[in-house]
């Protein structure tokens, strides 16, 4: 059925969204048609004002709505060590486990030669500032673990050395959970690198 | 971690969508954040601009952006057959069909008692209405195969009888490409009711 047009145009842009398709855009677009008139628009609202309100720290690159970021503001966080990730949802993901207490640097994106991106296109200059800056003990290289992320870690580590800073890499294995049976070659076999003596 | 006010926000009205949990609204919201903002902003204006632009069609009451809509006013389709449905969405899976080519009359819901929802909470006065009005020669019962479905169905039924006007109900079996094995017992019986003569 050709629908009418500001349904169709609703319909056509909430499937531009990642993992929404043709069939679950359509079911989202009569939902929200359904809905209470200030529910819906509470929604179209929620969009503008993070898009208005939220920006990138000019510190870390995390993404934030008060500039800097609150955790670069935090005085109670180690101000020793900085982690480097490729995006802020890396960053959400690495304060969910309540574990690191030091800072981040977010890269937006990964050093990529097959996609034309170089160092000079990812949020890097700005971190060796930082390093110049302040007493950075560590950097640790949480990049992902694919081609683009390893080659970026890499990348920064050779671009650090000289300063006498420590790097290092998070750690690559089976997943806790995980079968050794199904892991793949390339992650058993860092596993078997990265072993650890008991 | 606990996000920015306008990132959590927009996070927690995608997950009143549909289908759109607590992770999937957190994609979705990253995935907005990063776009062009031309581009996020024409989402919400998606949202607003349909929800402020359709209504439903005052005879037959299906979505529209023109009332009466484009069904009830098509010259082409047969007006002699009203197709009744639970829900708008059940108009656009008969119309993508393109096989029926009369009239809708949509109930927005369906009669239950066990949730308080009684004839005179449906859209059912007006399909009376019409029947008085027009010359409809069937009415085809196209509610749900659930028990609201059903009791609406039978509901109609007995309300339009009086009138001489033939009701139907769609048939209900085994889906094509559905295994027998595996169908349940309510649709098998419904499909050895309902076999027909070859």
């Amino acid at each position: 059925m050709k629908y009418a047009k500001p349904l169709n145009n609703l319909i056509n842009q909430l499937s531009k969204l990642p993992g929404i398709g043709e069939k679950t855009a359509q079911r989202l677009a009569f939902h929200i048609l359904s809905m209470e008139e200030k529910d819906a628009l509470a929604i179209a609202d929620s969009i503008v004002n993070a898009k208005r309100t939220m920006k990138y720290c000019s510190i870390c690159g995390n993404l934030t709505d008060e500039d800097p970021c609150l955790i670069c503001t935090d005085s109670t966080r180690d101000k020793s060590a900085i982690c480097v990730v490729e995006s802020p949802r890396d960053v959400a993901a690495m304060e969910r486990i309540k574990e690191y207490r030091g800072l981040y640097h977010v890269l937006h994106g990964a050093i990529s030669p097959m996609e034309g991106i170089g160092p000079e296109d990812i949020n890097l200059k700005s971190l060796i500032v930082r390093l110049q800056q302040n007493e950075v003990e560590e950097v640790i290289l949480a990049t992902n673990p694919n081609i683009e992320g390893e080659a970026t870690a890499m990348y920064i580590a050779r671009l650090i050395k000289p300063s006498g800073i420590k790097t290092s890499r998070i750690a690559h294995g089976i997943p806790i959970g995980g079968d050794i049976e199904y892991a793949d070659e390339i992650t058993l076999s860092k596993a078997i690198e990265g072993r650890r003596v008991l």
